[in-house]
């Protein structure tokens, strides 16, 4: 490894700033105080590659060494992808976090891998394109990361997720070579798509060093309800119902009773004060007309589930604020530990009819363990998170937490749901996504992956082993 | 492959029902009068499967003895994807064609392969679903053909491509094998994305015995309005503008004069007669009001490129017949061909910008080369097709037609756009696919290729060479 770092070092001209093997910094990339999943290893060093080719070089020395190759952008992710089980080197996209070229005759975008999403969105609006961006996970989330888990949001309902969005991308594989999946066609079928097979790879078949990506039209108009409901059953019901007509919602958020409360708690509506109770977020967009129309549509087939109010963001700055109090409720949560807490945050799916058991029992059981338990949802797509804060250091609370995960992930398999909708495999899923697809489909993944990575550098310990 | 045929034959049950050795069934098989491209060979046998395990025989049996085996379904392809140059098992799933389960909660569908669109359509309209298939590309199309290659259609522009709509698949593998690619999530990001991989692969990577698709909610109320405009670039313009402003059109084809001549001429719409001028096709649907409200937004958006007239049909069986005539155009053009002219159909995509410069020199090129040529498109993804009705038996004619054809390749590349939007390479395109992506990406394709089918049996002379 040490040869290998030398060789790196050289090669990217000799300076720290290229790389680094400072120990805070290794800390920085090989723990994530994010994560349900950490590892005690740390990487050996971290580079920070400048062009496509430095990370060509990266990969080449690293294949011939054998050393791990851990892809690093936001760091956000909760599954402990980015950790480094057998050290190895983080190659960090700090420096490469461009926009590189904006069509607007062809909606399209293409960016490098180190910048977020709401930088790219900001972009796009200082350039008053008129188009955004569509995939909104964590704020902080940026395009490598989000290429890498398929990840989506609270649009996807919507939008789709990733993988809907790339129309290419520039990708450098295990032993360095540099390919291009596509050219820039919105629509394709020609040959083997790999864009699908590479968004969601987790970093495990190739870096992504840059990509291009479709943009979306920014509606006219947006308005956003507040709907609270007697029961957690009612309000997940309601969803599915609206869902099932097929109403174009822009967004269909689930928050639970105890989300309600850290919104509330959070301050960031004040002085609204909102019910907490089980909660569904919608967000209407499009023409003044069609949302208006979508609201009286919504609201009549709600009714039967008797919602306790309907009610709506009063301007703009309202509806944004309720909304970035869903998209923050993380940062909340994390800001409301109290010393020596931590939080594991984990999301599964299911199909649509499934959703509201396969929540309530499992909220219920993490009740009945006496753990400090809170749910949202993606509702829309059968997506939800649960947020269990607890203290590691307490062993009785641990092995409850993980035995109420354990169980989430088990009743969403039996429900013929999955182990993750959005958030990915990582380190953390591994035995799950086992038991989700069985040995056969598994030894599918396993033989491609040895196809296109040969000696397993692709951060490795990832979604599943050799 | 005498040895190999037995076999199946003997495990089959030993009838003709299930393997057939017909001189004109192998011809139906192995020869189509839709395709752009033949060749002379012929499968040597034609099997008739009826079950996964039956499939799973035929394939452990053709590559014990490294026999081809080309999957066959709706036999609609255009780019000679169930040609069998190499000889071989033509597999027919016309008795694998039964919906299996509908699961209205959920929203979903689980098929065998050999069902049409249409008659999924209709079968879920007679349960009152209130659910349909949205992917719409010929009707004759069955579900094993659309997923081999990842095709769309008019609603394709609202609801996205084949892809988008498959949530699981079991597969039998070159050996015999079988997989689930998953469960039943909507959403997941659990491992390597099987479906996006297999959706596309044109039957070279595994057969497709069942598939579970998503289902979309029946919109409540349609439109479609007819607006004709002075040229082809006015045409197009137009409909990127209501692209680029994000207008949730259900549908947004382009029909050159000379389709709206064979519009009329078919007789479809009679009384009406259309103008014969470039012609843009609008389907709206939603509630009523969201309908009125996009006609409206449609209306004002389009207005600057001149439009004729915007007339729409008066009444939901001038809808559907409008609708029909631009689904079965291909049906007129073969119809109407004179003795001995075969027609040649295909499609390229790019992006939005330079999609009326590629189709206006595509189609002037054509002309003045004295083709009788042409266009309609799927302009809102930036997919078109070029219909050229030629003489093969008329030397010049015929390598007149191959020139456009492949200059309209060329020129899509150029754009970088793909040589297909939405029927795959199958045995024409190879070389056009070669260039599309160059070496490198051609590689890995043909690693993954090599990795599930080692013999190289399925579909053989499909996408790539070896």
């Amino acid at each position: 490894m040490v040869k290998a770092i030398d060789e790196i070092r050289n090669e990217l001209g000799g300076s720290d700033d290229a790389v680094s093997t400072d120990d805070e910094d290794l800390k920085a990339h090989g723990f994530s105080e994010w994560s349900s999943v950490n590892v005690d290893v740390l990487p050996v060093a971290v580079a920070y590659p400048r062009s496509t080719d430095q990370v060509s070089t990266i990969a080449r020395i690293c294949h011939k060494y054998k050393v791990p190759v851990i892809p690093y952008s936001g760091g956000s992710s909760l599954e402990g992808h980015t950790a480094a089980p057998f050290g190895g080197v983080s190659v960090d996209f700090a420096f490469m976090d461009r926009v590189l070229e904006v069509r607007e005759a062809d909606m399209d975008v293409t960016v490098q891998p180190g910048i977020t999403w709401s930088d790219l969105n900001l972009e796009l609006e200082k350039r008053g394109t008129g188009y955004f961006f569509p995939i909104d996970p964590a704020p902080s989330a940026k395009i490598g990361g989000m290429v890498a888990t398929n990840c989506s949001g609270t649009n996807a309902v919507r939008y789709g997720t990733m993988r809907d969005w790339v129309i290419n991308m520039t990708v450098v594989l295990a032993d360095g070579s540099i390919i291009k999946t596509r050219r820039r066609p919105r629509k394709c079928s020609a040959g083997y798509n790999l864009n699908g097979l590479l968004v969601g790879s987790e970093g495990t078949l190739g870096i992504v060093t840059e990509a291009t990506l479709k943009l979306a039209a920014i509606p006219e108009h947006f308005s956003v309800a507040v709907v609270p409901f007697p029961s957690l059953k009612g309000a997940v019901s309601a969803a599915a119902a609206v869902i099932r007509k097929g109403v174009p919602v822009a967004a269909l958020e689930l928050m639970d009773e105890e989300q309600m409360r850290i919104v509330n708690e959070g301050g960031a509506t004040r002085p609204r004060v909102w019910k907490e109770t089980s909660t569904l977020f919608f967000k209407f967009s499009g023409t003044e007309g069609t949302v208006l129309d979508n609201i009286e549509t919504v609201k009549a087939l709600v009714k039967p589930f008797g919602p306790d109010a309907f009610e709506f963001a009063r301007d703009k700055k309202e509806q944004e604020s309720l909304w970035s109090a869903r998209k923050e409720s993380l940062y909340s949560l994390l800001a409301l530990r109290k010393e020596g807490q931590i939080l594991w945050n984990t999301d599964v799916a299911v199909p649509l009819g499934a959703l509201a058991r396969v929540i309530e029992e499992s909220k219920s059981e993490a009740k009945s363990l006496g753990l400090s338990v809170c749910v949202k949802g993606h509702v829309g797509d059968g997506n939800f998170h649960e947020n269990i804060t607890y203290s590691p250091r307490d062993p009785i609370e641990a092995a409850n937490t993980e035995k109420a995960v354990k169980n989430m992930v088990k009743r969403a398999l039996e429900a013929e749901g999955t182990c993750t909708g959005e958030h990915g495999i990582g380190y953390g899923k591994k035995k799950a996504l086992s038991a989700e697809v069985g040995d056969g489909t598994l030894l599918v993944m396993k033989m491609l992956k040895k196809t296109l990575d040969p000696h397993w550098i692709l951060n490795p310990g990832k979604i599943f082993d050799p």
